[in-house]
């Protein structure tokens, strides 16, 4: 062991089984902790070893040249380092069975044992996809029916689809990652091409029809067995550029996202007790909110690559205090909203990936990883292309992020990510509520001052007498779906502020509407006299500018382009009402009187 | 130059004068897109070599082993990379000149040239601390008074404390941070004990009485002159294991923080073209909110360390992007508060430190840095201990990284750091404001919420008609105190609300307070009906509980334990009257007649 580094809370060395770009970002959080790490990795420059120069803290130390597939190479590792950890599941897990047994027996290491995680168990699970799906069956975690083909011939397969009907996919068990070792049969007839197509041992899974979302659980779990979750990602398939996740995944039902976090904790939890570090569990969202897990990642995962700059602790961070029984760190979301564009080169986009790099860096809230993978031909060896950086943009709002991913994808950008007001914007911020069609006029003030100050808003009709389950299903959804500041207009008995406030936790800010008697008196005691334990922000009589006003003081105060919008707001206003002043001073007494304009 | 990397939009090489802690997250930074940085330090194996393996990458780089004091060295530097800049002041700039003259005239660099970012006249201004001062003066930034002392003698230092007061300081021109260089001259019999103790040319320096904050501003700018500021953070020193910086920093009126910014901006937009790159500039603030310059520097700044964890983009990749012509990055804080320990270890302090570091990892919020520096016998060379690491903390408001605070620092923590209710928060959200003490019965229901759900707030007595200057004041301070919601409580003509409404951007919740006349129906209109332009969210007369629950669903928005604790709240509500009607079912309907409790 080499000096020890001041404040050092580890002097072990963590070996990594791959150098890509999950090892450099594993490498980027242990340089900070000052925990040393060792790559595997066949390149002498990988992406990990390049930003870990550990022959200068370590001189007896090295990166080894090798295959995490290759059992000599992950000894020679093994040699070097106190724990062992994964950025991919497609290693020899054999070889660190054997090892973690030869160390247990010598005491190797320098006597003082290794500690793989995950473990080769969990490991041995995840790596064949079969068993994946068995374990998680077992478990009653919903998945697509599949079939065993332990002898997969045209004849075996067609048997199988009969009970997983058509299309299905056949998949190979092992290294099928990244888009390689799937085959879509449309038609028995495509079955020969398929068999000859994939590696290895095979088996056949049922299609998923009427996918809507592809979510991902990613959770962290320590050697205590205790469990943290970065909650719910959205994969958005995006184009020629890469794919983008965006988080927190905004759903249909909060429900969706609670069960999927609670699946994937049950999952990992049930991996072993070697389950340890950080896992990713993906799952498709069907058009009834069901859903189906669909794969497991024993490592950090891609759609958490946000982590490192939207959340308290990255991923990449808590893998690490994972594996060596650190504390875990926290897994909350420092910011309101994050998208993270991953960004894949092909021989054809090589070009527009780099100019898409370009826009990143003039854009707010963006920071570009790029993993210094070189530029050598022959290498773009997947159909989807190399994995060569991806750019988190953070905001206030998803509104912000989605405008700033726009600004970066340009033209490669695609209808579906382009907000089209004055329609409802698909990602509002305020949600605009009136019992009928005849209260627009009533809410139309509120709606100019939302727009005039760029707020992302939805205008919806909603009536508390009228459609009390469309209320119930907007109450329960709005916060998911980014809701932060519900304006409802009410006039007569006016509940719908109330009502709306009594199944939210949202602020509330009511509107109370003027009817042909009672002068709106009738509405606003109705809106303000809520009681004790469900507030609602009252505004003056039909002072539906007022609302919007509100509800942007209230957004200002997690955005600051809101604060600064409503100071120059009020400086207006003041300024208009000192030019009239003038303009009296001016015209005398007479002003507005007949001749006097 | 080697083989391209992928998506990269930068292939110069940068070269830092200096290995230690800056140049150690300048190269974090520069991996992050892929930029190479060699550094020359003298230890081969130092903070910033130890996570950048250039060799790997570039196979004709490496780390130079040398001094930033030494020509030769510098020159070797020189030879290897496109962009010079540096991660401390105190360089040989001579040879800086030297090398840009001579790149010049022959091309050098494989004919490319070469950059000095910031430029070697800059760098010269700021090393020597008298020409720093005699700039800032000229430009009208207001600094202390100083008096050359070209050749210092007891006599001619007794002339210019004549001028400057009892106590001053003498201070050497170069070579002096971190303590260093400062001599206090409390008698002039001290004066021939300050000559023997500095080195090198000196100058005399009034000593500025009654600092209430330090405070620093950091700056970015690039070629083209565009220049970004970080907003102000304030330091706050702090006993054994080092100093405390707070961003952004809560001072008693939002014109001192502007002041400092545009003071900062002018002053290093006049430091000559040269001027590229992070430059922080510390003032002193006086009680009177008057400021003082206390002193430049030309590189990444200590105060701004937070920026990597809560800032859009860190000072330490907006310095790459200014000396490499990348387009700026948004400066905007991404979390509403953050504050950084910076640890400092003596021979004393070693274990304390770790100790704080390991309770850090336990801290929600807080992100560790460790330098890598070794544990060197005798390397603590300066009184004040080596910078050994950092510790940011973020948070929703500067109440819960106050707290996080306080955890890390554990029994190092002083009386200063901790909270204590019920007395008044000193870093409330809330702020509750009553025209007098008797209408405190009137609040008590909002305290009690607020207390209930761990709010920090504030209990103000301030009356729109008896005290409109206080109130004015309050209005104008209350954003930059770190306050999100007011509540205030009004009867009668009920013109507290509105006309803090009027006077300020935050949310103003109103609660119309029922006098012995009217019912309360004359404060509710007063305090509704607001003209257009300017909200009040009222609530029920009296009903202060709802008052603060509002206040709690507008602060739940930008922090989401409070919206697990409305949702809490709500159901717990629910039960109770759930519960009430089950005892009503078995009390049958004499309940609470007599005999029936």
């Amino acid at each position: 062991m080499a000096e020890r580094i001041l404040g050092a809370i580890e002097d072990r060395v963590v070996g990594v089984l791959g150098g890509g770009q999950y090892g450099r970002l594993l490498s980027e959080a242990g340089s900070r902790l000052a925990i040393p790490i060792v790559a595997l990795d066949p390149s002498p420059a990988s992406p990990a070893k390049q930003i870990s120069a550990i022959s200068l803290l370590h001189p007896n130390l090295a990166h080894v040249e090798g295959a995490y597939t290759n059992a000599k190479d992950i000894q020679a590792l093994a040699e070097r380092v106190d724990v062992i950890t994964v950025e991919i599941e497609h290693v020899d897990v054999q070889a660190l069975f054997q090892i973690r047994d030869l160390y247990r027996k010598v005491g190797g290491n320098l006597g003082k044992g290794i500690e793989i995680f995950p473990s080769p168990e969990t490991i041995a699970i995840v790596q064949d996809k079969l068993s994946q799906k068995a374990f998680l069956h077992k478990l009653n975690v919903p998945v697509a029916k599949f079939i065993d083909l332990p002898d997969p011939t045209p004849e075996s397969v067609g048997e199988a689809a009969k009970i997983l009907g058509l299309p299905f996919l056949l998949k190979a068990r092992r290294n099928a990652y990244d888009g390689r070792g799937n085959f879509l049969v449309k038609d028995l007839s495509d079955v020969p091409q398929g068999l000859k197509a994939l590696q290895g041992p095979l088996y056949a899974e049922q299609y998923a029809k009427g996918v809507v979302n592809e979510i991902v659980a990613v959770v962290v779990r320590n050697v205590k067995g205790e469990i943290q979750s970065y909650g719910i990602a959205e994969n958005v398939k995006h184009g020629k550029i890469g794919h983008l996740v965006r988080a927190p995944a905004r759903l249909q039902s909060k429900v969706i996202t609670l069960s999927a976090e609670s699946l994937a904790e049950k999952a990992i939890s049930n991996l072993g007790e070697g389950a340890v570090g950080v896992f990713g569990v993906e799952f498709f969202v069907l058009a009834d909110g069901s859903l189906r897990a669909h794969e497991i990642a024993s490592r950090p995962h891609s759609s958490a690559h946000h982590t490192v700059e939207a959340s308290e602790t990255s991923q990449y961070e808590n893998h690490l205090r994972a594996i060596l029984s650190l504390p875990l760190g926290s897994t909350e979301l420092k910011v309101s909203s994050a998208t993270t564009l991953n960004l894949r080169s092909t021989p054809d986009s090589v070009e527009d990936v780099r100019a898409a790099v370009s826009r990143a860096l003039e854009t707010k809230g963006a920071t570009v990883h790029l993993y210094g993978k070189k530029d050598a031909p022959g290498k773009f060896d997947s159909p989807k292309g190399r994995k060569i950086g991806h750019v988190t943009v953070v905001g206030p709002s998803d509104a912000d992020v989605n405008d700033r991913i726009c600004q970066i994808l340009g033209s490669l950008g695609d209808d579906a990510l382009v907000p089209r007001p004055p329609k409802p914007h698909p990602r509002p911020l305020v949600s605009v509520l009136m019992g009928s069609d005849s209260d627009l006029p009533n809410v139309r003030d509120a709606t100019r001052i939302l727009d005039q100050f760029k707020v992302p808003f939805e205008t919806l009709i909603v009536s508390a007498h009228r459609t009390p389950k469309l209320m119930n299903r907007f109450c329960e959804e709005a916060a998911s779906r980014g809701v932060r500041v519900i304006i409802a207009g009410a006039g007569g008995a006016a509940h719908l502020p109330g009502m709306v406030a009594s199944e939210s936790n949202l602020p509330v800010v009511g509107i109370p509407v003027k009817g042909p008697t009672l002068d709106g008196v009738d509405s606003l005691h109705s809106i303000v006299q809520m009681p004790r334990g469900v507030p609602v922000a009252t505004v003056g009589i039909g002072n539906s500018t007022n609302a919007a006003l509100l509800a942007i003081r209230i957004l200002s105060l997690s955005d600051p382009k809101y604060s600064v919008a409503i100071e120059e707001y009020r400086a207006n206003m003041e300024r208009v009402v000192l030019e009239k002043g003038e303009k009296l001073k001016e015209a005398g007494w007479t002003w507005k009187l007949d001749g006097n304009p």
